[in-house]
């Protein structure tokens, strides 16, 4: 079963708003095991819609077209639609009535505009909308092709994103899976998800794999510091489709090892740390200048962080570096605020002011001012201390202000997790293939 | 002009990702004068991005293709872009000193397969890439057509958002400008920036300028705690637009006053607050519980900050709240910790702790466990002190974990701007229509 999604706004061809339906979707569809190969923005044009709404019924069994349904002259979508199967349009008394009360409800004036909203196409089934006033509609027209070819469906849903959703998860997906049947193909997939290598070195080591023909895709994604591999599997159901990830799965895990820090497509960075020093009871702390409280907010992220984390400071300003973490003068004036000394003092303080047993710091400079040539924006030390055990590394970090800091909190999440998976493999308190720790 | 825009990525067809490069360059084009009718995604399938490539080409005079530029056996558009044009690759000595540039400043290993990106068809025009590996092009096709149609023209451009948007500012609108000469027609818009009223309170006062016909368009966007209003025109030259979206802009000011905190696009809430802070010569600390950094981390990216904070804590936990801040232990059993009287504490002792004039609280329960009867997922108290001035307020926050949180740091730069506002009208140190103050 392939299908087609259509987007239908002059404000997406404008740039006035993100397609986030788009995403939402091809997830929702990928899901169902119903391939798309094309995604299509036109603007409430009819000849062009026409066009485009033509194009994908020849090269899809499911056309979706969101937007447009609206009561405005501009919206158009469904009146095209009819036009391009044939049918016309008529008033729908349970519709009308629903628009009514969506008004009366509201204590908002009716316009006549809204009847238009009314029209379905007849014999198409009618999806409410329980969250505004434009119906989805589902229109079929039965093929007439002796070779048998299937027959062709358009689907029209609202625009606004949680009117589609409410909609699409409700109403669609059970007429979708109702006409997939038992001969449904499904997808299953788990990420692999690696920090502390390239995009490029991931695609050499899984060159094979990335080539791989057959039933079972891999496919890395670059995200910031991380690379996350797709393992992707089509079969007849579920556990089938696992069957035949898994294996691959593993192989991932064996060839990059500790590098893969979760296999779960829903955990985070910060949600391994986390669980890394709960499982080691362990408590933690931060010390930020160039990243100003990003990676604290990044931990603070994780649900039942509040085991971990009690405390720590933002010390943009020299000052606050030595009265609150006790850096001293001599450091700063010697190497500077932004020297490996300096965040190795910042983080030995920081566990002393905070009582916790593992601290990270971050001193840099972020831009887009301050840089010199000996110490250029994009600078960045990060110092790590475990229970006394002190590791500082230096980054040359590139992009704007944003870019920088952002990709700062992600290195000093990276260094945080290698600093306590190498402190407790030395110490043998817990091994890496002990429970949590490796996953 | 017309430009069509096409996105390649099996990612985006999966819906992995957001197309959030679909409207920056939507925004950028129409900018630019140039229309766009169709934006369409297709993955990294050889057959089916020769037939959009195509297609594109035969409707518009430039084709911008972004993505499947990677080193990876998966990323092809510039190869099938050239073979649509009839174009060979040839290895670029320039890039290819920059791609093994990229990796030495970064200590990264290289892999054979990042010469893939060196490629570039012959008398193409290379972007280079300042952000990544991968270079862009501009293909020209000489028209052959004795009919006196104009060049084709493909440009192709990273992925990655940041690389992307790099490449089309600083490479790419220099290279359209020039070839639209003087028939370009040009957009110009302002964005007014509100604070502190809601979507539907905005749609209503400023009802008939939505609805008003012309050349003048205004249009909401309801954002976290903000309402953007774009007013844009279309005229011969920036001129001319700029006169007609003047007037529009200043009834806008005139109907909302002080909820409007910009009227320049590039502005964000914490730099208005920033400013606010360096015109009156106060500096601001934060203290945070379960936004935990995120206040301090928005203020933190305004470059300039470091004139006006200082340092900032993240007091998680109730003994944090009173070692650090001194809150005192009776008003935490009393009252609780997420309580305005706790707030209200917090950030009295923030300022004598951090030696700053101004300081933000925030304590709230961001879920998804923690809520009771009494004080729900979502209940969050934010007190601001402007010079021992505490303004505190209750707020009923939605959403998951993220959502609230990122709502209570939106709501926080609100009311500590209000705060900041009101202190100083009330104490005539500066009015609101000096300065820098109300821009």
């Amino acid at each position: 079963m392939i299908a087609e999604t259509i987007f239908v706004g002059t404000e997406l061809l404008l740039g006035n708003i993100v397609n986030t339906n788009a995403a939402y979707l091809a997830t929702e569809l990928s899901g169902l095991g119903i391939d798309t190969y094309y995604q299509t923005v036109v603007g409430d044009n009819a000849d062009r819609l026409r066009g485009v709404i033509e194009q994908a019924l020849s090269r899809a069994d499911i056309v979706i077209l969101s937007g447009g349904l609206g009561p405005t002259q501009d919206d158009i979508t469904k009146e095209i639609a009819a036009e391009v199967f044939g049918q016309e349009l008529k008033l729908d008394e349970h519709t009308k009535e629903r628009i009514i009360a969506y008004f009366e409800k509201r204590d908002r004036v009716m316009t006549d505009n809204n009847f238009k909203q009314a029209l379905i196409p007849e014999g198409a089934i009618i999806l409410d909308n329980d969250n505004g006033t434009a119906p989805g509609v589902i229109m079929t027209k039965k093929s007439t092709d002796i070779t048998g070819n299937a027959d062709k469906i358009i689907i029209l849903l609202p625009g606004p994103p949680h009117e589609l959703k409410a909609m699409f998860e409700d109403k669609t997906i059970p007429y979708l899976n109702e006409l997939l049947g038992k001969n449904k193909q499904v997808f299953y997939s788990r990420m692999v998800k690696i920090c502390g290598r390239s995009e490029s070195e991931i695609a050499e080591i899984l060159d094979d794999l990335i080539k791989m023909d057959g039933v079972v895709t891999v496919a890395p994604y670059a995200k910031t510091c991380e690379v996350h591999v797709r393992v992707t599997a089509k079969a007849e159901d579920e556990q089938a489709a696992k069957k035949l990830v898994k294996p691959i799965v593993n192989e991932i895990k064996k060839r990059l090892g500790d590098y893969v820090y979760t296999t779960h497509e829903e955990r985070t960075l910060e949600d391994t740390v986390v669980d890394l020093l709960v499982a080691n009871d362990l408590t933690i702390t931060t010390v930020e200048s160039c990243t100003g409280g990003l990676i604290a907010g990044r931990l603070i992220n994780v649900p039942g962080v509040s085991e971990v984390y009690k405390s720590g400071e933002i010390t943009y300003s020299n000052k606050a570096k030595r009265r609150i973490l006790g850096v001293k003068k001599s450091t700063l004036q010697k190497y500077g605020a932004v020297s490996s000394q300096t965040v190795k003092e910042m983080c030995l303080g920081a566990c002393f002011f905070n009582r916790a047993d593992v601290a990270v710091a971050v001193s840099g400079i972020a831009g887009p001012d301050g840089g010199t040539e000996e110490k250029p924006v994009g600078l960045v030390y990060i110092g790590v201390n475990v229970c006394g055990q002190v590791t500082t590394a230096e980054y040359h970090l590139k992009g704007d202000r944003e870019k920088v800091r952002n990709t700062a909190v992600a290195e000093s999440l990276i260094l945080l997790r290698k600093c306590i998976l190498e402190y407790y493999s030395k110490k043998n308190f817990a091994t890496l293939e002990n429970g949590k720790l490796s996953e």
